[in-house]
């Protein structure tokens, strides 16, 4: 064994050594293994460390290790045997049943396994994965999903008795085409031609909810390392989606008009991105809506440097207030500029997961193959009902409904707003000042601390009080740290939406006390602590 | 004018002489347009081409015409007015309104953008998308669907009954975790337990058909040229997926006991798959099911060079006879080396779009990332009929009677094509014989016509006489013309199959016929004609 140790410390040494740079790891380790058995250093055999212990000595990764030993086996010079272990060839035994005694060394390193683009997304996720224990009862604006109340069960349920009765519940089951149903191609068609848009049928794409039009646009456009521009802050499993597929994300800033013009002309000016993903009606975490103008500044400037658009409009029919303006894809000169993507998932229902994709032609069969390729076709029960639905006209109905329930809930939770941080609120300056969006429509409301400090840091506060929102950090892809925290409003009935945000207040004044009274000094102890998972 | 005309065609000269290979072209646009405009050549105001009148009079792509333009504007050269057109720059006159008369000349071309992946798979894809102009009345053995009237619509319409009955429709319209919904767990659980499959929760993931399996674990274990495994001939979509990451495949052949382990053994030995793609039961396309024997060696293998094994077990439940084997996943020392996926769409019933899969623990928080990047959650509605199917122990009985149903239609078909092609497959010889598999179970059987023929060039005999099948030259990864095809057997009743059998053989012979009388001298022209579109 003393042989075998003076081996391993000398490619130790020969690893630090920056001459042998140029030779990959795992020869370096093959050819000294070598040398030792054929001057008999090492004799016939004589047993040899797993993989794992020979990465763990030689300090490399378990594939490096593997690979070293693959190499002597593929030439003879070794021999391993799951359960025994691997030694110095000799007159080859007969193999033992594998499996009686596998050694758990021998199974795979997953970390060795994981794409280095996974590696990415998963770093990007850990603040928004960690939960902390969230007492009992807990009043949570963290989500983005509508309240059961609010979604039509009577009609779906009253559609499907009246399919049963017609017996024609056998077409829920069968396959649907991969681009749609027709009859749901069709009720998609025509509700997007009120809102100006061509959805004819070289256009549409039937989706299982709008993530999957995020999917099959990064599958068509992307290759690693390509640009996509986002706004900043963002969607966040828009830009882990892109970076799933190795793409890289530059962040453009907002104002209260929507993305900076400005900033995203200097960027187009220097680089060539894939394409520009935006969220121009009520967008999620900000609840901004992008201006007239600053629609029109976009289209020209993708126009002009031949950038195309993904809109991303999840929440568009939900406006309660304010003038309703064109989504891009209705604005002339956007048919071959801007893919268009939908959902019924906000403003109807999440479970149905069905959304629509508008594109040009020319994308389209690309975008079915992406389709196919990522789960084939979409679930035709849903889009049996949904098409009933449609056709009944009663999501016109729905919507009328819910927009009335939505806004007031989107008013009550401004008036608590407006009563538990008015104080805070009133003080001079923005930097110094507690701030929140006033949105027209969708589902959130972005507030904002006094810069510097950390919505992050507030949530141990927020846990005490039993109240859970999102913090802004995860929608950034330019900061690490936010004062920003996202509340959505329409989730709980008003008496929750007040009692709610008194607790916010509460939590928020005793963070600020805490801070001012330095016991903050090393702030870095509250971190890493994580919120409800959101979507 | 004249002028403009000289500096293309300097420009058009320029770009020949390889001297200049170095620089990129759009420099070399943009360095001659600005001389000119720097000595005077072209004057303030003169108008220049449209992107594409550029990029057709260099022969450039448009991306190339508009990237020189983007610098020259960027230095404020020249500048560019949707409506207008580009000039050389003057005092910069307002902008009106770009969209009155947006010129088509700007929009996105299109394929300047895609990625280089979806244009590999769209390659890949070309003929198993081009589809020729079937008779009314055809016989189609092409797809890899189960019939209507095999799906137990009764019962899921009484499930639905009762679950409206019992006012618990409400849960079906709610967001499932994104692990699935714990009822189904519970009962794919049961259901895999049969199996000696262990899915207890910290390995099992519910998915939307097992397609969106392949996608997850294609996301979280493939780099861009990374390499696959897979048997040869295989599941399109399978690679088509892996592909579309950016990885390579390498297609190890299979014989009548499954994928040959020597060659997967050479492979081993010189490279580092990220994993292994088998299907071990009733293959997709060939209907082979891999031997005991093969199994093991292969877990052997996967074992002692490190490589996971990617299971697909789409048709395992539909065995009809021969001997039960275990899932490679039900095999000891597997847990943490094999990805086991499953579905219902081919057992039961394909609109449901459930699938599972289960995977080594460590694996599962990137697989459920992997799921909620790519559309979220799996649809609530069919996941809460399903799990009430299976705790109503309903699944087992289905799949007695239609392991019955299948049965007898493999052996009509089998029955069939000795009938039809007896005299063909007696001849001596098998490179000059017909000859076909006997599956134990699936819903295929693979049928090779004799050496250098082509199932490609039989399409069109095929088509008059109207029967449809699936070529497999699509199948394929190391072959580009193929003498087999697939023929789907659970589609159509015994009567049907029959029939087409019939007009099969009718077409083969003539296909002979016409290759011995040397009339397909020039078979090129047969080509390139595609076939119903299967999954």
């Amino acid at each position: 064994m003393t042989n075998w140790l003076d081996i391993l410390a000398g490619i130790n040494e020969e690893k630090g050594s920056t001459a042998l740079r140029s030779q990959p790891l795992y020869v370096l380790i093959h050819n000294r293994i070598k040398e030792a058995i054929d001057d008999g250093r090492l004799p016939a055999d004589t047993k040899l460390p797993t993989n794992r212990e020979l990465a763990n000595l030689l300090k490399v990764d378990r594939s490096t290790a593997a690979r070293a030993y693959a190499e002597l086996a593929n030439e003879g010079c070794i021999e391993s045997f799951v359960g025994r272990g691997t030694f110095v060839a000799s007159s080859r035994p007969g193999r033992n049943d594998p499996f009686e005694s596998t050694e758990p060394d021998n199974s795979i390193s997953w970390p060795d396994k994981f794409s280095r683009a996974s590696q990415t997304v998963y770093e990007m996720l850990r603040l928004e994965q960690a939960n902390i224990g969230w007492q009992q009862e807990v009043i949570s604006f963290a989500g983005g999903i509508p309240t059961d109340e609010s979604y039509p069960h009577k009609d779906f349920e009253r559609i499907l008795e009246k399919l049963i009765a017609a017996g024609r519940s056998a077409e829920m089951y069968q396959y649907s085409p991969n681009e749609g149903l027709p009859a749901l191609r069709k009720e998609v068609r025509k509700h997007l031609a009120k809102q100006g848009i061509d959805a004819s049928d070289d256009k549409l794409l039937i989706l299982g909810g709008s993530q999957q039009g995020l999917d099959v646009v990064a599958n068509i456009l992307l290759d690693p390392g390509d640009l996509v521009v986002v706004e900043d802050p963002t969607y966040l499993w828009a830009t882990c989606n892109f970076k799933s597929r190795g793409a890289r994300c530059t962040a453009v800033p907002l104002d209260d008009q929507g993305i900076r013009i400005d900033i995203l002309e200097a960027i187009l000016q220097r680089q060539r991105p894939k394409f520009i993903y935006v969220i121009p009606n009520f967008q999620n975490p900000t609840g901004i809506t992008m201006s007239y103008e600053r629609r029109r500044q976009l289209l020209l400037l993708a126009n002009q440097y031949q950038v195309p658009i993904l809109e991303d409009n999840f929440v568009g029919d939900l406006r309660y207030d304010g003038e309703s303006l064109p989504s891009l894809r209705a604005m002339p000169g956007s048919e071959n500029l801007v893919i268009h993507l939908g959902t019924f998932s906000k403003a109807l229902c999440p479970a149905l997961r069905l959304g629509w994709l508008v594109a040009p032609p020319e994308t389209m069969p690309r975008l079915v193959i992406a389709k196919r390729s990522s789960n084939l076709t979409t679930n035709s029960i849903s889009q049996v009902i949904l098409a009933e639905f449609l056709k009944e006209g009663l999501y016109e109905q729905h919507l009328a409904t819910i927009r009335n329930t939505y806004r007031a809930r989107r008013d009550a939770m401004l008036r608590a707003l407006h009563k538990e941080l008015f104080i805070l609120a009133d003080q001079q300056g923005d930097r110094t000042r507690i701030t929140w969006s006033r949105p027209h429509g969708g589902m959130f409301i972005w507030l904002k601390l006094p810069d510097g400090l950390s919505s992050r840091e507030l949530l141990p506060y927020a846990q005490r009080e039993g109240v859970a929102y999102a913090p802004g950090d995860v929608c950034f892809l330019s900061q690490e740290q936010s004062e920003c925290l996202r509340l959505c409003f329409i989730q709980l009935d008003e008496a929750n939406i007040a009692k709610g945000v008194k607790r916010l207040g509460k939590a928020i004044r005793s963070y600020l006390e805490d801070v001012s009274n330095k016991s903050l000094s090393n702030r870095s102890h509250l971190m890493g602590t994580g919120s409800h998972s959101f979507i």
